[in-house]
């Protein structure tokens, strides 16, 4: 069991101390910069304290969470003052491990690849968790929370995590704009977006049980142009920047598989 | 119970041919250009006669499903033989009602939502079937037979159906491409594709509980520049053309929230 100060009161923030609790830690200290957004968190656990203030010199805690935006981060650890002998680990997918390193403390990434929104719970368990750190003991102690929370726990390095997190951007943020299209162009002419959901689900299953590459179908692949061609007419009565991906996915899923066969 | 003729031997003709089976239907003739394929798809039904003619002009059967490739439909169709008064129903996404169309027969389209792979199997009764004929009693007849595999059945017109496929190749297809890109990058790097499965599936999920557009996260919607030109630093790495999604997108999502707010 660990004592643990959580600088940052978003989405990842609220989702990491519930976990940590769950997990059998003990969340002591709650930051945000607006008083009422730390207090909302520290009430959610069991014995945290809020603050609207960094300076954590006389906490108890030995690790310091920061969940704090991209943006954010390098300022708030400027700002940060722990104890010395702190373990402080940041929890962004991009920013290098050396964002958390400051005197007289030891860095650490500590890296949910989950997406997350306040009111919908998840489960931990099965997020799959990335560590790093340059200090052994740190590493360790990191690695023990992680285990204690999540059956998938990796130890990457700063420059792979910034390709995952790349990865990640193309597979679930461009996919999901994709179906914000998808939407859009049903619910313009009378049709629920559900109609989909089957669908979409089971391209989901297949992508990982036959690989994508594998499972890929459609005009573009069979180089069915007249279909593209009718689809890129339809296409005109829609905003151009729809055609414009139709065309680059048409010609870049036919070229990739071309290579392949 | 409908006894039915099966025109096509490939995987939609697989899925369909099992399914109305299940359903009670009986499958009496299955045709395919290959005299094999005709036969080993007679073999997985129960009472079927393969054939590689498309003269059916003695068969009992009165409905024919026209389960081939969007090209082959038209030939295929003004090829076939078949007794007076029979429906001829294709099974295409994006061709009109009147591609089924001919002499002394009844035109009707019966679409089933999915994509196919011959040996997963798949649970007709949650895949929306989209039908559609211009004939009342034989849009009654698709109906019985549709309703009898599926729960989800609609009437949808030409029209809609094409603009439905359309939305499902964007949410669909192009999204499996990015699932490929997403892999192709993790797999360079030595890191497995499955690290994502858990964020892939939660994406999803969200996307059908909050709606994609309220799901939407990531650097681009931030409108977060230092992260964007990172990876596009990284992408000089990799094909060209993922750059250039990655840029379309970011742009594309940036703008499209922008406008939300």
């Amino acid at each position: 069991m660990y004592k643990i100060g959580l600088v940052g009161a978003g989405n990842v923030a609220w989702h990491l101390g519930i976990a940590l609790e769950k997990a059998g830690h003990q969340v002591i200290n709650v930051y945000s910069r607006h008083w009422d957004r730390a207090q909302q968190l520290a009430q959610a656990l069991l014995a945290a304290k809020p603050t609207n203030q960094l300076d954590f010199s006389n906490s108890e805690a030995e690790i310091f969470f920061i969940a704090v935006t991209d943006d954010a981060l390098a300022e708030v650890v400027s700002k940060l003052l722990v104890p010395e002998n702190s373990i402080i680990a940041h929890t962004s997918g991009t920013h290098a491990l050396s964002l958390a390193q400051k005197k007289k403390t030891f860095p650490a990434v500590f890296y949910p690849l989950q997406t997350f929104t306040k009111n919908k719970p998840i489960d931990f368990q099965n997020i799959p968790i990335c560590i790093e750190s340059n200090h052994i003991e740190s590493l360790d102690k990191i690695r023990t929370i992680a285990q204690s929370m999540s059956n998938y726990v990796y130890e990457i390095n700063s420059e792979k995590r910034q390709l995952l997190h790349l990865a990640a951007i193309f597979t679930c943020n461009f996919s999901n704009f994709l179906f914000t299209i998808g939407k859009d162009i049903l619910e313009k002419n009378e049709m629920p977006f559900e109609l989909l959901q089957n669908l979409v689900n089971e391209t989901v299953q297949k992508a990982f049980l036959l690989s994508p590459e594998n499972a890929q179908t459609g005009p573009a692949k069979r180089g069915d142009n007249s279909i593209i061609q009718k689809h890129l007419s339809i296409l005109n009565q829609y905003p151009s920047e729809w055609k414009t991906l139709y065309e680059q996915f048409s010609s870049q899923i036919y070229n990739y598989h071309k290579k392949l066969t």
